[in-house]
């Protein structure tokens, strides 16, 4: 699985990447780019559809393996919310209209990550499981105010370094036991503690 | 895994169930009801946001099992398109705003097989694959010249009789073998004879 | 899934059955059956394979769901150690020379929870995962003093009356999070807290 | 991923490395060697037991990926048999007593393909599909003379260079559709032109 090498577009941020993410993101832009291309949205029109239609996305849960392929790492994003705030996360971020499902991927991960993070992507397209956001709580074991999401989630080795761009602060890297405990789970929002749970056991790395 | 009691709501089509499968539906109704449930969409609504969004589907492949769990029959729906063109297919609709996986794959299972089918829902919530339909042929192996949708498939043992409504004119049952053939494959539109295919495998049903 | 007409065979106990738990049974019989069949065991020669070859083993963790198939019931067993000792199970035994993985996970589940239990034998014949059992702690998550066992682990949907025979004493019933819970997983032996948890993570029950 | 530096014992094919792939392999070895580890087995003693207990093997189907992670070549071997017919099949062995599924991927990924074939070891244990051979024809899609196994099976990317050695004359590569062929799986042994179909099908890769 050799890497693809990273080619970011110094024009890409005209949608909706990086600050899409399942939490924070809104709409980007707001010039009348819809005449030419009219999948492109405008902040207010995504906003509408947000709360008419369910949207897809895709998450990642970074990682770091030995030589058999044994999870040894995960990595925790730090991101400060538009109020300031704190909060841990994982690599999310909304599919474009058009866009596969790898392409969102790999866009998403190289927002977070930086351009060297190297991820070697999943052979298969079927995530771990599939993680669904309801702007009222408690429907299922994942919340998102601002909409509802239907996400498939990923384990995704990395094997460069991580650099985070955009609205993430910081990975922090820590080993399967304590990226799965009550502790981090509880610091987590929107639900992604159980995000985290099910993907170390998808790996066999949750005890 | 015992079913849930049928419970078809007579008023449920007011939005977009049934016609709403992923080839031939378009978005139901014509009335203002967007006053009262700002998540319903128009005809006309549904089209647009098809043009700019991807869409989030289900689709479900019934088999019949023998009492060990292995797959016996797999069926396989008859569809007249709005030309009056007869096409083969499998159960598929729209996730709507609000809904889960759960729920949805209930209705449109029950929608398409009738309310006696007796479906016995995934313990997972976790597809066997996840098809993503784009509108230009050749991206990837699912086609839908209407949209892009991005399609979560289950396999699901149905129990008891299949008298399908709406649109589906029939189901056709016939062994594993003869529903991997590229006779059927042929047959089929968008490409869910790979989707049938990839089923198959799924649970041990592809030679 | 129809579930299987149970039909136990009185004189199956002749090689291992029950007993051959992956805990506490050891080789049934001391006739010389092999001279007619030679995958016929006795349990010195089954002790005696035991420190040789890893043994190949089926385990089942036992639910109850609702209508949508979502778990709500986890069946967890007690089980009498041979020295008196009370401890926490779940379905688990041998696979036999000549038998598939679907007729052992049947017989010990009938073993197990009664001919009445009507489960419902997964459609796929891959586990939720595969649990490795060393003599000595420590290699992996899972450990078992009489050997080396590769254990294939599947979670069943139980429709009917369960009443353990042979050596379980009784199947206690408990939502997920209780199944899932330290205080559970510290009572299960050779590590099978973890194999719970990891079986209601495959069926998105643990949160 | 990083891939583990490879260590070839030259004393290891002690017991039945290479040579005991699922189809012609016996086991190694004549000395008395069982005097000092009580799992070496004789080539006497192998044979014994594979008429009596089933035998677990592990599979590897190799891959080549592009950036994204698609594949976009299957690694099949050519292999003679003792009997001088040239036959296909794909990295397959026993999994030895002690040695954990990983430690007898990579072992066997060695043998067959090279020192220098740098293998990414899949991150979860769990196998695409469970395949269960059998001594007579017809019970499963796989079949194999000399015993019952019990096979893990996988899809493993390599990143470096093959030179099959041992009984291995050559890995040919393939594209998914060339691998996936009825001619191609014709000309596979024990049914596994069945498991390239599965491999490809858990990665996308089947049509």
């Amino acid at each position: 699985m050799p890497v693809r090498t990273p080619d970011p577009d110094p024009n890409e941020r005209d949608d909706d990447d990086g600050r899409e993410s399942l939490d924070f993101g809104e709409g980007r832009g707001s010039l009348p780019g819809s005449a030419t291309n009219p999948a492109w949205l405008s902040d207010v029109e995504l906003a509408e559809m947000r709360r008419r239609l369910p949207m897809i996305y895709v998450e990642a849960l970074p990682v770091r393996t030995d030589g058999l392929g044994a999870v040894t790492q995960v990595g925790i994003l730090l991101r400060a919310t538009p109020l300031g705030e704190i909060t841990r996360t994982i690599v999310s971020g909304r599919v474009r209209y058009g866009e596969t499902i790898r392409d969102a991927l790999f866009r998403h991960l190289e927002n977070d990550l930086g351009p060297m993070a190297f991820p070697l992507l999943p052979l298969s397209p079927t995530p771990f499981t599939v993680a669904e956001y309801f702007p009222i709580p408690g429907v299922s074991a994942f919340h998102d105010d601002r909409q509802h999401a239907v996400s498939l989630a990923f384990v995704v080795p990395v094997t460069g370094t991580c650099e985070p761009r955009q609205d993430a602060l910081e990975v922090t890297w820590m080993d399967p036991a304590e990226a799965a405990s009550d502790t981090l789970s509880a610091e987590m929002e929107g639900g992604r503690g159980t995000l985290v749970r099910l993907g170390l056991a998808s790996v066999g790395a949750l005890r």
